[in-house]
């Protein structure tokens, strides 16, 4: 179901019952980019706070332009799923001159992928619906409180006009009317004046006019007309904006007046909240939430509808979990032992297919009658509703083969299932190619990587005087950083101890470092410049308890020959595919 | 007459004709928003070097979506002038893997205006005419001939594949097949091998992989079937890159297939620099440019169609004198003696107006067959070749009026009279009191400051403390820089000698330095941070000759009662109001 500024009212309350009657939801979301410039190209090295960082600073500054949301519901009866798939547009378009204008950033070529999948740009900008942070709305909140209550102290002159912003409550005094604009001014005192002796109109629209001046007529008139005449604020149909002069006959009816402006106005900010609302829905229902591949989609609906990203990793990972207290990952359940060895492919796409195909069960799942019947084909690839649904699909598509594999096998397998629950709340991490999976309860599994060694050179090297160097330890694996410094993996890890004490005196033309050494000297460097963002977690490796399916392998297979999407320039997370992301991988991770 | 992506190459000789018949040209354009944030939203004692400095790092992250072109050509014979109005849809689409992928600004207000006024976003992401720099498309020429040397020595195996980057021109050598991608390659291998033994198909599609696997089939299929096949690269529908095989018979055909190849790659490098080309035509006509409030327009033509916008102020008015020869804004026409005592607004749809009246005389202009016949009304306002060409219409109008007015009057003002010499090569600056103009000529007319003072001063403080503390001086206007800060103008200039004096030594809460004191304080830490940066010009305010018709008021007049468009969310300069900016104007300027 299309939703849109239009309708978003009305679809709300059947939004709010199918999250309610859900037994799990699914997500997915399209973004206007990727990564704000190359710097925050993910690495087969990066940690999960590093990751974090990269999406944090590189892509948060991007805008979301669709959410999917789709509700499973099991029917037992019929040993059936109902979806509900709901396609939500968004914009922040500001809801009032007080409100933030949200400035965004837009990838081009992700903005030519949407473009090139028929995505309406048109829908989203004219039709998206608003949201706001909670930050946001608590502050936009006091403001308008704070100016309500100013307004109830009436009697002495008020400063502040209707469309000043939040910063501007506490104005810097009575302004003096500049000359020029005194004729003006008097002109208006003039014709309120003759309004209130003719006492046929029941209002007066004065001349549109700019803020400033405004600020003037406001001012003047309330000095002039105080108990007489109520002021409104009104913006006609060029986007001009206009005061409104209405008659008042008592005190109390201009606190009525008031008092029906106030309403309207929190009606107003409560409409702005919009799909902020959906989120909190989710999340006051604590269901489980899967997403495929879902570590950005995450990072961008707590950023963009609930709250600032922290830069404290730890912080992270609470608001995550505070926000959506359950979350599952279908891209790592696909690359994590039994599924991975029977999936050959874990893109989206793909993995619907593999699901519908024994060893898999094809899950029954229908759609009730007001919702689009979707086909299940590529053509509705990359429709945020179409993404979540048949993210749901797989996700009750590989639970059910775990379920089948049991002593004995289980029919249903419910969201909080023993078989589920190892991977509830761990995040896919792209291409990294040792460290399983972000947890979000704990801390992560740091791997060793003591057979990892940092080696800057001259901008001439090039491979072969890398392998050359590296000869004595067997074969090697290069993850390039940029021109003069990469990354040196072993094959033989036993080879590991001896290489600082051979090479580190060789020769003076490059500098090496273990990876560790590395990693802290880089470290105490960051930490000079943002002291108020620990990064402690990561410098003692932890060892934790794998998935007790077994340990997640690399998803290096991903990386391999005819799988479908994995060049696209894609604006979501579920094509898996970075732009131009080809040259990180010059050299093959290890 | 509307250019997209769809009709730019066939619409091009039409462009050119027009211009090249043209006796003068205007422009506008549409862009994704004004300020990068609120720090560099404009102020009334900008200089224009400050202003030149706030554009360019306030407003160039913004992309331009549409640009307007009008050519003006007059009939002697009929005193008619024929306009064509051309209006480019323009997007940065990245051409090839290797083309830049700008990232670029948006601000939701803006959007939101222009979704407001009917703005086809879909026609711009989807049929957008693409750009590049000069740079830019130098780099990719450099890069293809680069490759295309590369080709000719290909009896060395070549390690650049068809799609890296302009970056990867060097690549760092041989890459070792990693274990998990041999049997896939060999698979590749077998493939081609059958196919050649086959002799049957003309080519031989390969599965679509990765980048890296197609590095590591490009690398071996050379290694082993070096002068026996050639390889090229395709894009199938579904945006995969694929590798196409194809049998060679001889070297011969190999070098013919290569060339063939180089010569497509230069045509759509050619193609990618797209509506880069009618700038330089533009350029290279060395016609007069015409544009209303046209600094914002100027400062995007040059970013995003001829080059990066520089630091400097003095060679970012050489590069517009060398792209512009000849360029004249409405807007300080509008504002200049004797027709700004005629004009009461000089908002480009008032303008037009008021020139349709009496003393200015309805200038008679014909659009031909095969443009849109736009009728003068408000409903075509801010689509861009509208905008441009009632500010042709503008400029006829008010340079027929001044002709009138010379002894004997002149029946026809050609671009190059003496009455439009005044005006060319002078950029309005809006909202500036007392500076008439940026003079891309020479050095600017900078006025004495003396009356102005810099106070700092406690967050308590209102427009009652400062009016308190300058009373000994008169009257006073504040120009607010933030809570804690702000400008104070004396109205008596004969009083300036004594502030300092009087104020200097009265109170600790409060610290006051003049204008100048401030500037150069400012400036030095300024220059400190970016010595390569000099901004010396302003450093020495030098007494110029003003506009020989009469020196140009403050546009103040233009902040004025019932102007329309005043108070739009616009996204474009003729609309001439910034989002959110009646904050600006608490206080008035003096």
């Amino acid at each position: 179901m299309e939703v849109t500024r239009k309708n978003f009212s009305s679809v709300l309350p059947e939004v709010e019952k199918a999250i309610n009657e859900a037994d799990f939801l699914s997500v997915d979301t399209e973004f206007s980019g990727l990564h704000a410039s190359n710097s925050f190209h993910i690495s087969p090295l990066d940690t999960p706070e590093e990751r974090y960082h990269k999406l944090r600073k590189g892509s948060s500054d991007f805008l979301v332009f669709q959410v999917g949301l789709c509700t499973f519901c099991y029917d037992k009866e019929n040993s059936t799923y109902e979806a509900k798939p709901f396609n939500f547009y968004v914009f922040p378009k500001p809801y009032s001159r007080a409100a933030p204008d949200c400035r965004f950033l837009c990838q081009s070529s992700s903005i030519d992928f949407l473009a090139s999948q028929g995505f309406d740009f048109n829908k989203v900008f004219k039709e998206g619906i608003p949201y706001l942070t909670s930050t946001q709305e608590s502050e936009l909140r006091d403001f308008l409180e704070e100016r309500h209550k100013q307004y109830t102290q009436f009697s002495s002159p008020a400063f502040v006009t209707p469309d000043s912003g939040a910063e501007a409550v506490t104005t810097k005094g009575p302004i003096e009317i500049p000359e020029e604009h005194k004729e003006f001014i008097e002109g208006i005192c003039n014709s309120i004046q003759e309004f209130l002796d003719k006492e046929g109109e029941e209002s007066l629209s004065l001349p549109s006019c700019n803020g400033f001046v405004r600020k003037l007529i406001y001012q003047t008139v309330r000095q002039r007309f105080q108990s007489r005449v109520h002021l409104g604020a009104k913006t006609n149909e060029k986007k001009q904006r206009l005061i409104v002069v209405t008659r008042i006959k008592s005190e109390d009816e201009m606190k009525k007046k008031e008092l029906e402006k106030q309403s309207t106005e929190l009606a107003e900010l409560e409409d702005a909240v919009g799909f902020s609302k959906v989120i909190r829905l989710i999340s006051q229902s604590g269901k489980l939430v899967v997403g495929h591949n879902m570590f950005m989609d995450l990072v961008h609906l707590l950023h963009r509808f609930c709250s600032k990203l922290p830069e404290n990793y730890q912080e992270f990972k609470a608001m995550a979990k505070c926000v959506f207290p359950k979350i599952l990952d279908t891209k790592l359940m696909a690359n994590t032992t039994p599924c991975k060895e029977l999936l050959p492919s874990s893109v989206l796409g793909d993995l619907l297919k593999h699901i519908y195909s024994p060893p898999f069960k094809k899950p029954e799942v229908v759609i009730p009658e007001n919702f689009p019947r979707y086909d299940i084909d590529d053509s509705n690839l990359h429709e945020a509703a179409y993404d979540a649904y048949i993210t749901g699909i797989c996700f009750t598509g590989m639970s059910s083969f775990l379920g089948g594999l049991q002593k004995p096998p289980l029919s249903y397998v419910p969201p909080d299932a023993p078989v589920v629950k190892p991977f509830t709340n761990k995040l896919f991490l792209m291409r990294v190619a040792d460290v399983p999976y972000l947890d979000l309860e704990g801390d992560d599994v740091l791997p060793s990587r003591d057979h990892v060694f940092h080696i800057t050179f001259p901008k001439e090297w090039k491979a072969s005087d890398l392998y050359q160097l590296f000869s004595p330890f067997g074969n090697i694996n290069i993850t390039w950083l940029d021109d003069i410094s990469a990354y040196v993996s072993l094959y033989k890890r036993d080879q590991s101890s001896t290489v600082m004490s051979t090479l580190c005196k060789r020769d003076a033309r490059y500098k090496i470092l273990t990876y560790e050494l590395f990693k802290n000297g880089f470290k105490d460097k960051e930490s000079r410049k943002r002291s108020h963002a620990p990064e402690s977690t990561e410098e003692e490796p932890k060892k934790k308890k794998p998935l007790n399916v077994e340990s997640v392998t690399p998803p290096m297979p991903e990386e391999n020959g005819n799988k479908a999407e994995e060049e696209n320039m894609a604006a979501d997370s579920t094509s898996e595919q970075q732009p131009n992301e080809q040259k990180m991988f010059e050299v093959p991770a290890w």
